[in-house]
């Protein structure tokens, strides 16, 4: 331990927009972390795919290399901190890490969610900690609020913004009535959108965020889990303007809830009360709003991504493993999570209110058949517009708000109206959050 | 350390609503705290005034005593829990308790704002620690934040809603255009006011609050500090009428800035922008928003007092101090806390935007007079709004808008103006935030 006392060595294992941001804080905020941890913190190897491209000023070129093992298998490295994204090799080099006796710290939501009751139980079998408050919303400290809140209370439910990317084409599309594609070429031009949306945009990566926060929430082990997801792509601007009619605004959602024993997890296009603290987080901020027994609710917000933002959440957990290597306690914090197996909820047992447009031809007995069908199936209606008068082959948008009702049969009943012959196109639904 | 292993026994001074929210706390979760512990938390004595008004069915009644010396001065017990409110006699108390070596826990803002570096020098001294997170925002943990933010971060500014009571009355008094008395009367049967509610609805405990972040945020040693402080009492429903008009509404504000080697804090009603996070809160909720040079803006809400949510927050203080001593870490995280003394920016030396608003009879000429008192200190507007016309001797209102001016400036003009036969009424002044 004496060595540790003198120095805390670090290998870093990526180093793109957030392993710079790393890089960058360690160098500005070095005096204060050195007063913090009674010792500097040495950055001593970084792995690169190529060097040639590495232009960080704050970097000394001797410690890049492009061979994983001279950061993994340094036994003068303390802690190892992941920040290269995607689950393979990323999987293999965290698990031989944690095997190798160093403090992880991982960034990576897509390995988490895939493999992290895995990798946490190679932490505990080997005593060592891994820390990843930066796999979910950034900077803002979202897994601290929820480890903490467990210290003297349980979490009956959490829901969150957790994907940027989404939360901002939704907004611009709800402020200005832009279609979906036109959103997402801003985002793009903006570098709020990667080339290939479609993890962010399609709910992957907010599924990812959803199934760490479980994970911790409720100690679930959750590994590869497969959740009800839906992307944003099909929410079109008509729909936010009805939304708005309705008092509402349409939010990605990822929301987590004990159901009795079963864990119920979705992430899909959801209807968010206006007067929601949730409903007021615009553009590419993120946030969460967190259900305790005891502590009421709790709502975290800020900014879920860039590098520095999310440099300060490794940095912060960078400290913490540290600190517990130095204190001789690494190990701790795994054993206090707790993770056992959780049976989910199936999707149609999700009961929530529902938001339906159908696109009809404005027929005499058209509003009876639909609402018929829905009776059919015991979806109880709250309240119904249908947009102007359509003319006969030109369609017109009816918009539904349910009261509560079960997801199989909403889609029982939409399948059946789905098929009728007066719908010009397949009838579109959104879940009602709250 | 061994018997620490075995359990930890608690001492705790006072046993009113949040003390007695700790005690269930700790019987409703001793299965889940024993299991993140490794060992069982046992209360083992408790400080009242008077044994036969408490009448909690989970305390074992022979931990009751009257006597300070049997909780602080019995060497079995390894944390004090302090949450009989007040200076006197707790610093007697807490004071004693660091220094017999146990690790403190306090829920005590005003004791943290008179105090607070004192106590931490003593328990840095005597090598333990002094955990508070209770003492600012019930149950939200905004003290974490602050201070994990710091681990790869600086703050450069924070403001908050942190006293519920004022917050829900200028709620109510904002929704309903309710006055100031009817809404403060509401709050008193509710439970939301205490019979006197000086402290609360004239800024003072926002105050205490404010110290005790500002002392964390910006590692300053402020005890007994005096800041500019101004209650909520002179808010009249007209102005929160005018700040709607603007696209404000009135929050009683806690504001702590860094200016470059200067700190900058007060305490007083403040219009928000309506889609700033903070206008959105409402009631008793209680929320923070910081802003880090490299997290960027983080925001944080929730119940920010009542006998659970305070509860958790002592509950995790616990949890933390606990693992600490039976790591034998204990004031690891005092020493973390560097406190210098820092100076304050003199009130006359603010800078910010101001809403004025004058009762005037309306002659001719008297704009001329307002504004040319104004603009002869540097005061320049943004907006003027005259109410209506008032005749002869019915006064009216004229509601002003500057752009960003100096306190000092504005506290001369409106003293001229304040002076001028024309003003029926002291001019009203509130600050504007951001």
């Amino acid at each position: 331990m004496t060595r540790l006392l003198t120095m805390i060595r670090i290998g870093l294992l990526g180093c793109g927009t957030v392993g710079g941001g790393v890089v960058q804080l360690l160098r500005t905020n070095a005096a204060s972390l050195e007063a913090r941890m009674g010792a500097p913190f040495e950055l001593v190897r970084v792995l690169v795919l190529d060097p040639s491209v590495v232009t960080l000023k704050e970097l000394d070129r001797s410690c890049l290399t492009t061979d994983a093992e001279r950061v993994i298998g340094d036994p003068s490295i303390d802690v190892v901190i992941e920040v290269m994204g995607g689950v393979d090799p990323t999987r293999d080099y965290v698990g031989r890490a944690i095997a190798a006796g160093k403090q992880v710290v991982t960034a990576n939501k897509a390995l988490l969610a895939r493999h992290g009751a895995e990798l946490l139980d190679r932490a505990h079998e080997h005593g060592v900690d891994m820390a990843f408050e930066a796999a979910v919303g950034g900077g803002i400290p979202i897994i601290r609020v929820v480890r903490d809140a467990l210290a003297g209370d349980t979490i009956s439910s959490l829901s969150g913004i957790v994907n940027g990317t989404s939360n901002y084409i939704l907004s611009r599309m709800q402020a200005d009535g832009m279609p979906f594609e036109a959103a997402l070429k801003e985002a793009k031009e903006k570098g709020y959108a990667e080339a290939n949306p479609t993890l962010d945009v399609g709910g992957g990566d907010a599924a990812h965020k959803l199934v760490v926060l479980a994970m911790l929430a409720f100690g679930a082990r959750l590994d590869g889990v497969s959740i009800l997801t839906e992307g944003i792509d099909a929410v079109e601007p008509v729909d936010h303007s009805f939304a708005d009619r309705f008092g509402f605004v349409v939010k990605l959602l990822a929301i987590a809830k004990e159901h009795g024993k079963k864990l119920e997890l979705r992430v899909h296009p959801t209807l968010v009360d206006k007067d929601a603290p949730l409903a007021g987080v615009h553009g590419v901020l993120n946030a969460i709003a967190i259900e305790g027994r005891a502590l009421g609710p709790c709502f975290l917000s800020g900014r879920g991504a860039g590098a520095h933002p999310t440099a300060v959440s490794v940095v912060g957990d960078l400290v913490d493993v540290a600190i517990a290597k130095r204190n001789g306690t690494a190990g701790q914090r795994t054993r206090a999570i707790r993770l056992a197996k959780r049976e989910l909820l199936p999707a149609e047992d999700i009961e929530s209110r529902y938001y339906f447009r159908f696109s009809v031809f404005d027929r005499p007995g058209v509003l009876a058949k639909i609402t018929g069908a829905l009776g059919q199936r015991g979806v109880s209606i709250e309240q119904m517009v249908q947009q102007g008068r359509g003319s006969g082959d030109v369609p017109v948008d009816v918009v539904i708000l349910t009261h509560e009702s079960k997801e199989a049969d909403v889609q029982a009943a939409l399948d059946v109206i789905g098929k009728s012959d007066f719908v010009a196109k397949p009838p579109r639904m959104i879940r009602v959050h709250g």
